[in-house]
């Protein structure tokens, strides 16, 4: 059976797995992620690849694909900008290709998680699926007549900076109504707190859950306390899925995806979050009179879905 | 050399070539739109294709490639709406098929618009071209990774109903705020209007190319103010173009094209209008300081380019 | 019992009435507005107070208050601009007293009117009543202090220009996104237009009193439905008393007011608009935790407001 | 001479002063502010009229005029919240009662101050002024018929906290979009983060002067930059100023003042703010063309205005 191996390159952490062409995950190595030292960030992913080749013997790998955090050049082998690696202009490819005699691609890692979810996961049967990624930002990625869509820069799917509000929420790219400082793990913590200033009272259990001080508070918090069906934790939903579904009308009328599929740390909610979510996209879609509308469904890969997808597009 | 046909229905009329591969047009018919009556229009479709092969005898053709206004599904045979010319969920590709004995695709006129200018005009060369058509409303195609990007059931690229405002203009669709409603000719007309109310003399060259009521003013007549040099109409220019502007940075925040070329009849201006949609695309885009900026052109193929992109896409 | 006459001078008729000090109107006379003749429409309120004096001889009437359509100088002198009058620049109180030899006074109606609620209609009591009239478009009138609020140039009050929404819905004033664009029976009736094009099913009683198309419905079509209990007209008063109730949240930023009461056709509805816009406002307005929150009333001295306001005004 | 004496009491300090009826100081003390103790303020405030009693004893004082920050009650006795002071439902005049034996009236502080300028400053010879105070946040005061109005409860003119943007920038006080967000000293200082944000090199004087460090920049290192000429901060001015006079547009719709008078500390830009202001305020009033409109100009009193205004409103 022919393998590839997948590399997820996070802020904190390196995760790499043995990949089969079912999207099943066969192994996986973990290694801290070492911040603006390129050389010292290749030997981590180089020595990840020969760990996993040399515990798998048996496997034909046959290619690596690297999915990393922040913008990657359309030749699918430059880092242009990862603040949070601390890494600009990085000939990244070619530092691995002198560590690893295999072929190796560089990918977006949103870009890679959605391709896994449109391959293997909650997309999967579609040629035409756009992953909205909820996590403290917005991010995601656009897969079109069955490929990956990585744009003409390689920016493609930077969903959370397109602007929903004109003078609306300073964004800290330095626009302001960003759709991410709207629909954003960051947003549901921002309802809770203007719910704990301004109705005190319906904010009590989330104050609880935040050890006493609303400005503790998380986003798992407000999950918690919607899932146990806190009347306030649900207004949080409501306000963040109404602007989610407003987000998705947009990129319906621009993609026209049969699918949408909504991960990150936010969509954990399920139907809390796709509920509102989908009466919002009903409501703002163009066209819904007469329009097929798009599917709304949670992400299923989980972590795994970085790995999966860099390892799947190490051979397109 | 081999050629194809391509036919451009419109609400008046229904125009049709012959196309050579490097996107030349050769011989070109025209005949009246009939209204609501599939049939009459499959005949006049059927006649003009009848007609450009028996004038056009040596020609090698090979296809016939429709492009209609209106909603066509992603299976490039069927109408699901097109108001315009009163059609609704019509199998026209089969009613054709029964008239012509070539292969028949049908599909979008602006999305064959969009093919032909990234192909063979303004966007020739690259890859990654996003088309925006300012006309009475605002439409447009996606050339994404070499292909025309028609999105899961055909309505992607419905640029226009992308919502720029909150709970801004009405638009026909129904909804608030669409793009169309700030960035499009008759936005440009609204503007003119807002001129002769608020600043009457300023406005002054413009009610008088509207014949003295303006009420009467077109998109024509404020570009022929413009070009002539009137601050009032380029006034107007610059109103249009900041929401111009402001929408390509959003499309290249979720697209992240090489290019964009601008065409309809907004864009006849030049760069009375490209100078600012420009700058406003510069102020507004995010990630300005690091990402690589697209293009922004004028269309170069004019009405024909409708014909001409129908055609090339009836042999993809 | 000293008695003033009210003339309220409207669009199409002209109606004046004799007022005792209780806000009480004890005779009547009405006769339709001559358009664009200042000397015309004088000769018309120096004969309809003729004949009240002549018809109640007894009663000790000692001045007369004008309510106007149109922008009223501060002096109570001039109309300054009344374009459904035809009048601009007028010295309209000069032109009566060459006819009446009783002291004169020029007010706007709107604030009249909202004097007449203040002293002795819903506000009655309080000094600090801020009225809104929800008509057509949306006036309304400003008491503070116990006195009619007219500002330095007699153009206080104007709320329907203020603006809500930037780059908003365009208004007949030349700007955008005013709120009378959002909260009037214009809008009301928008509301409508809106849900029969994408929810024609919830339009469906709508339709029907229209007689059958939309575009004939009237505000008084929809306050009837809603008080059928119709979904669809209750939708159309939600949409309009959200807009109303964030309006009065900013005007009580801005003036503080004990009460609002709300005038004019839209009014009508009662509870029926009164609720939302009650929900709108606690929710919108500024400081609701610390602050004592205004009430909103719904006007009740009907379309006799305009003369009792103008009279009582006459001897202040 | 008559005089009252006029007492301005401040997050940090308390100042008092000997005020004769042309508004000017005579003698000023100058204390701490007590936090969270009524009593020790209440005995701060009562030495230092003690002191300035003995000090002019040939003063014929015959009132105390208090003007603290905070809400304080319509009956001019009761400060409903004070955060800054740490006081909340406090019958503060009684207090004084209790240690002075002469008439004593409580006032917002930003309506003593609005009171001064628009008797005896930059508002002298208007009856219709409204002060606009632009510092960290945004309050004002509003003078009427040549009174100061405080509306039902106390609370009017807190223009801050009207909201310019559906769903813009989060504001302290738990709504959004509030004008206090675009418009103040913390919004200049906004506009230079922004900037350097998103064009370093034209931010360069500004991150100078801040110290390298952009985020220690403070609204007077932008005033001083656009004094000297450095195009970033004027840009910032310049976005700011458009936020100032569209506010004051709307301002005018409602209050139709004579003049508009701007003080707090982004004033001291003087006509580098009031350009833009004043530009934008044209722009934006609706009526523009047919209206009087209301003049512009910076507040002339200064850090004496709270005393003044408490002073001379102690007789009223």
């Amino acid at each position: 059976m022919r393998t590839t191996i997948g590399v997820d390159i996070g802020g904190t952490k390196v995760a790499a797995g043995v990949v089969d062409p079912q999207g099943r995950v066969h192994d996986v190595v973990k290694h801290p992620t070492p911040f603006a030292d390129a050389e010292a960030l290749a030997d981590v992913v180089g020595a990840a690849v020969r760990e996993l080749r040399e515990r798998n013997a048996g496997a034909d790998i046959a290619a690596v694909g690297i999915g990393t955090a922040g913008f990657v050049d359309a030749d699918r082998a430059t880092i242009v900008l990862a603040a949070n690696l601390g890494l600009a202009d990085d000939p990244f490819k070619e530092r691995l290709q002198r560590r690893v005699d295999l072929p190796v691609v560089v990918e977006n890692d949103a870009n890679a998680a959605a391709w896994a979810e449109a391959r293997f996961g909650a997309g999967r049967g579609s040629g035409h699926v756009v992953c909205v990624t909820l996590g403290t930002g917005v991010g995601g990625g656009v897969v079109m007549n069955g490929e990956i869509q990585r744009g003409g820069f390689g920016a493609a799917a930077e969903f959370g900076h397109y602007r929903v509000v004109p003078y609306g929420r300073r964004c800290g790219c330095g626009n302001h109504g960003c759709w991410e400082q709207y629909a954003s793990g960051r947003a549901l913590v921002g309802e809770a707190h203007d719910l704990a200033r301004t109705d005190p009272e319906r904010a009590a259990r989330l104050v609880e859950l935040a050890g006493g001080d609303i400005a503790a508070v998380q986003g798992g918090d407000i999950t918690r306390a919607a899932v146990e069906g806190d009347p306030g934790a649900l207004a949080c939903f409501r306000a963040v899925g109404e602007w989610v579904g407003l987000g998705l009308a947009d990129l319906a009328a621009i993609l026209d995806p049969e699918l949408f599929v909504i991960g990150g740390g936010v969509s954990d909610a399920g139907d809390i979050l796709l509920g509102p979510v989908r009466d919002s996209f009903q409501r703002n879609v163009s066209g819904r009179a007469t329009r097929r509308l798009a599917g709304i469904r949670v992400a299923s890969m989980g972590s795994a879905a970085g790995i999966v997808g860099a390892a799947d597009l190490a051979l397109r």
